[in-house]
This record gives structure tokens, sequence and C-alpha cells, in this order.
């Protein structure tokens, strides 16, 4: 007899006939004697329709007021989950984050796990139930209700799975594990049995929208498994695991993309102390997270430019920001564009293997792909490149290092 | 300076454009100086079709589940009404039931409101915001979600005002006030300037549906006067108040229907002690509501008839249960119709006042309308009917003691 928490995202809530198919395998698995937690999200489309509301009424809503409105969607989706475990003759019990402690900062729309009171949940599982928690919401101190951000609710089961000490957490989505490349865009990208978490991160933070990144932080710091798998068939999806338990030497994971990208760069900036620290503190201060950032000296050796890439939702107000900064800092131009993308390699100890990285660009090159700009961390070799150029860039590579890979 | 509560039907509520509209007039009103705490209801036709959905999955929901669904409603309308306040630069909090301690008996879909924290509210109106609670629900001591029966913001609106000591509490709805009788039967009702708690009591258990009964009882019981008005235009209502200020002879204020009733009668039952009793018991036990009862004697002196009404939606199992009693209690036959009504001309003092009983009667038989069950209170006297007659009945009535009467 196991503890195993399953969350069940959006499509897998949509209508009530889904709920009943999602109750079906929550009471298989209750019947075969282990203890279940389900962390469900609010039915697809709801949330996106919330938000919709919101904004009828007001370009800034409140986010005190957002969270309260948006928190409403996984409250339907527990209630309506647990009459259909009633039915099918098991007891279950929903619960809200206030309802369990769920303690988080007061970040509204972005808050952080603080607390979880895991007593009344560990009564209710002795007392035979299924216990149904709403995903993605928590209350801060003031018992004012507050969001983990858009996708939280996989955070809220692996935290879960954290505090209960739970034998597994099983995410079930509308994709069966996590693939070496986008199906959409690569013929045929091969399933992974098991990813680490670093890689895992990377490859979330590099396009692919498969788990929530926090809720892979919270699974590394806590040592949780975290079983990756399909809503719809019952077969093996992908297990996000401690990496050195499975990875013994340099192996590319997967290529991802991301088109959502714009690019700024400032020319000519006097070389100076402090000029790229302004520079980023005045777009942190927007809340503003460049993703890739390049500095290099032009002809002129005491002047310098800055580019660096932003999302385009954040581009226009980048643009903005960076005109001022123009002014301010005594720049000689600004430039900015959002027809790029980024191209993604993902494996442990890549940049350490430079035959990997100079394969990389290689590759790249024989596809007449220019490169804009580079970056590397030890998992994660980024690289700039046009917008029209970018699902030949994942073809060219997903066959170069995963197709003749193995 | 004052205090007003102010409670917002699903109506006032049904989209984005009407949430505006109602968030301009709390406006108004805090920018007059006032106090203002804003009760609003789910937008109109979200808990019809929750509903839906927990039937669509069981036909026997869970009570703890049912009222966990169903309590989403308020909370988008909380929020989205705050976010409104906010866009016209006001500022505005929103509150769930837990939020403000608003404590109630653990009988979910019905419990009873047991204490309500004011210090938060109190505290957030010194800030300058406008406070804005969520209606129908409440949380019993496990912190486990109930709600106060359906229509029961108008309660939650009456209790805020009891315990804030509010100077006025005003529900706004789709009517403009309480009438003579419904505008769908008769022609020319007049709308009530005032009316007693008592008086609108029987309104309302007569098929009036304008107030929450249970709000009407906490208003008389703490003397709050509720100004009853319309979401859509700024004209005055009917005020709800202590009856003895505005009553010194016996007056009709109005005059009510029902039209979804049933009749069962048992012929033949022995005349023994205890057989009305064991009826009414058992019906209880299936918490089956007799409305009107009629004991009469047969032409055997030792047998006795016994007839009473019920809501429609309770006939089916009322025959059933009643059935078995005839067995039981060894009677002689059984019979039930569901083609009757209910029409009640409400007005204290009416009982005592033989006239004007006396005028109810000779009304209905000028009218060629038998009456077939009478039952009369103090500030009631109601008719069983057959349905085809009851608006002819309604139409008599008003014209005798409304249209004449003044």
């Amino acid at each position: 007899m196991a503890l195993i928490i399953q969350k069940y995202g959006g499509t897998s809530v949509a209508n009530t006939e889904r709920v009943k198919e999602v109750a079906k395998k929550v009471v298989k698995y209750k019947k075969e004697g282990h203890d279940v937690v389900v962390v469900v999200s609010a039915p697809a489309g709801m949330t996106d329709s919330l938000v919709k509301n919101a904004y009828e009424i007001t370009n800034n809503p409140n986010k005190r007021e957002l969270d309260m409105l948006l928190t409403t969607g996984e409250q339907i989706s527990v209630a309506l989950l647990s009459m259909a475990v009633y039915e099918l003759g098991e007891k279950a019990i929903s619960f809200n984050a206030f309802q369990i402690d769920f303690r988080t900062t007061s970040d509204h729309t972005k808050a952080e796990i603080l607390n979880i009171d895991t007593k009344k949940i560990k009564e209710k599982l002795t007392a035979g139930n299924v216990v149904v928690i709403a995903g993605f919401q928590g209350v801060d101190e003031n018992f004012d209700i507050t969001t983990l951000g858009r996708g939280g609710s996989d955070t809220t089961a692996v935290a879960l799975g954290a505090v209960l000490n739970a034998d597994e957490v099983e995410i079930y989505t509308d994709v069966d594990g996590v693939y070496t490349a986008d199906p959409r865009v690569v013929d045929n990208p091969k399933k992974l049995k098991e990813i680490s978490y670093q890689e895992m991160l990377e490859m979330a933070s590099s396009g692919a929208k498969v788990l929530h990144p926090r809720s892979v932080e919270i699974a590394a710091k806590y040592n949780i498994n975290i079983h990756l798998r399909s809503s719809f068939e019952d077969i093996p999806g992908t297990i996000v695991k401690k990496g050195d338990e499975i990875m013994e030497k340099a192996q590319v994971v997967g290529v991802t993309s991301s088109k959502n990208e714009g690019k700024i760069t400032l020319f000519g900036l006097p070389d100076k102390p402090g000029t790229a620290s302004k520079v980023f503190s005045t777009l942190a201060k927007a809340k503003i997270n460049p993703d890739i950032i390049l500095q290099s000296s032009s002809i002129n050796k005491d002047l310098n430019n800055i580019s660096f890439t932003v999302k385009t939702t954040d581009l226009k107000e980048a643009v903005k920001i960076t005109e001022t900064l123009k002014e301010e800092l005594g720049a000689a131009g600004l430039a900015y564009q959002d027809n790029i993308a980024k191209v993604s390699v993902i494996g442990v100890g890549l940049r350490t293997h430079y035959e990997t990285v100079s394969a990389i660009f290689d590759t790249l090159a024989e596809n007449q792909i220019n490169i804009d700009m580079i970056s590397a961390s030890e998992i994660n070799v980024s690289c700039i490149i046009e917008e029209k150029d970018i699902d030949k860039a994942v073809k060219a590579l997903h066959a170069k290092f995963i197709d003749l890979g193995e």
C-alpha cells in the first residue's frame, strides 16, 4: 500500500464526462489499497474565460482580486470530482487551500509556498477518503487567497508529495511524456523514459510546455520522483528524477524551440562601470527578465554594444524603457526586432563536451542558418536565429543528436 | 455619514457590463461619504448551471461537496465587483465567508448563521475600502463551506446589517418593490411604500418571490429596516419594517398565489388519538412539510378524513409515504391531485375582522370559484381552489380589497 499523489490538468476535467473518467482512475487506485491524494486544475478554458472577464472590467485588475477570481475554477473541479468518487462507492473530501492551511507568501499571482499543514489530510486519508485538493491556490498570513502562477497545480501536487512523503507523484496530462522535440515540428521524436530535474528545467525554460518549472525545482529539492503521463492512455510516461542516478555521460535529451522572442540592442554605450548594471536593474524594476544577454565591443574600443532578448509580450515595454536609458547613458543608437527565435539543445554535461557544442554550430551552418546570439550553460546550449529558420533548425539538430545519437 | 449594506442579486451582476453599473452605484454612495458593505449573489444562471453539472455526475450529490461547488459563483462576483470599484478610483476588498469568520451550523445546503466576526470588516471600512462580501455562504466549525439555502444572499445582507448595526440594508433586485399582487396576473397592482415583517413573511410564504424569508425573520429579530428596491431605476422601493409603527387597523396589503400545490387525502381513518400525529411525523422524517391541513369527520362518526397540501415537487414522495400509512393506520382510501392552487390575502388583523374574511369568501363565490380548503392566521387567509381559477381569483380579490379599498 502506497501513498500516491495524482494531478489532473484542465483538459482531464474539462466537462462532467471527463470528471467521471478521472474518478474511475482514482477509484481504481483506491480499490487496490492505496491512499490517494488528487490535485486538480480548473476545467479547461475556465481560467482564460475569467481572465477575459477581468479585462472587460479593467486593464489593470487588482492582483488580490484577480487571485480571488481565478481560484474558483479549481474549487469547481474538486467538488465535482469528489461527487464522482462518491458515485463510484468510495468516500471523498475536497479541500481549498485555506482548509489545509496551505500557506504562501503574499505575492499575488506568483506566490511561493511557505508551509502546508498535513494533519487534516492524513486524518481524512486514515478515515478512508480520497482527498481532493484544489491546485494553484494558497492563502497568505492574512487568509487572503493567493495563486502560484499559471500552471501552478503541478507545484501544488509536488509540494504535497514532499510534505506527505508520498511514494509517487503522478502528473496526468494531455501528452504521454517528455519528448526529445515537439512532435508538431519533428516527425519522429522519441519519448524519454527518464529525465533529470535539471534537464527537465532546461527543457521547460526553453519552450517545452510540460511541467511547471517550480514544481520541478521543489521535486529536486525534496528528491521526489515525478511520473509524467497521459490522462487518456494507460501507458508509462516519463519519470523526472535525480540526475546522477541516471546520467553517466554527456547526452542530448532534447531539442526545444521558442518563437516568442524579441531582441533589443543598445549601440555605442560609453565603456563605463555600472552601465550594464543600470540597464538590467531598470528592466528588473519593471519585472522584465532578459533571457540571453550579450555585451560586445564595437570597432571604437571605448564603446560597447549590449544586446538582450525578452519575451515578445514584454518587448514593447522593454523598448520604451531602453529608449529612456539610451538618453540617460548617452548611447549612440537603439534597435529592436521581434522576428527572432531560440533553439536549444538540452543535456547534462553539454558545455564541457566541446565536440557536442561545436557539432551544434556545424549543424546549423550546414543548413545555412545564421546564429545571432549564443548562450550556454552546463546543460543547455541556446542559439538565437531568425524565426523563419526555427523549424529547420529543430529538425536538423534532432536528426543529428537524437536520431543518429543512439 | 451612514453605514449602508447593499445587496445585489444575480441579474444585477449577470455580466461584466452590469457589474460595472453596480460599481458606479456603490461608488456614488462611497463618494457621498458613506461606509458601504456590498453583498453579491452569483452571476444569474451560474448556480443553476453548476447544479446541472452536479446532477450530470450523480443523482445524489454529497451535500458538503454541493456547497463547495455552489459557492464559487459568489466568489466570482465579489472579485469582479471589487476590480470594477478600483477602476472607478475607490479602494475595495472582497471576502469569502471564511475570511470574516462567517460561522454557521454544519447543515449543508441549509445552514443557519451562528456568528460573524466584524473586526476585519470594520478595519477595512475604516481604511477607506468598499467591503464586498460573498453572499449565500458560510463556514462551519471545521472550516467546511456551507450555504444558507437558495436566495440566502438576502440573509447574508440582513445578518451583516444586524452585526454591523447598519443604518440601512438595501436589497437591489429586478423588481422595484413589493406589490399588492403579481403584475403578470393583475393589471394595476400597487407598490407598497411600507410593509411589516409579518406581512412580508406571509407574502413570501404565499408565493411572492421577493425576499428570502429568513432574511425577514432576522430583520424582525434585530429590528433592521430593509429597503427593497430596483437595481435598474433610481426610485424608492418598499421599506420592510416593524409592524406596529405602521399598522393601526386591519388592512389588506396584498394578494398572492401559488400554483405548485398538491393535495393528498386519507379517507376513513379510525378516530383514534395519535393518528394525525403519526401521519405528520412520518412526513416530517422525509423532510416533507405540509402547508394546509384539514381534518374532518365523515358521515360515519368514528371515521375521519385528513387532507393536506404539499409542494408539487414533494407530491410523489408524499403519496408513496401516505400509501404505506394507509395500510398501517387502516384507512379506507387515499386520493391525491396536483391541479390545485392557493390564493392568499395578506394583512395584519385579518382573521379578527370577520367582515373581511367573509368578503373573501363572498368574492370567490360571486366569481363561481369553489373553495376546497381554507386556512387562516392572524395576517393570512388562504384558500385552496382549482388551478384553472387561480388568476381569476387573484384579479377578483385584488379588485375587491386593493382597487376599491383605498
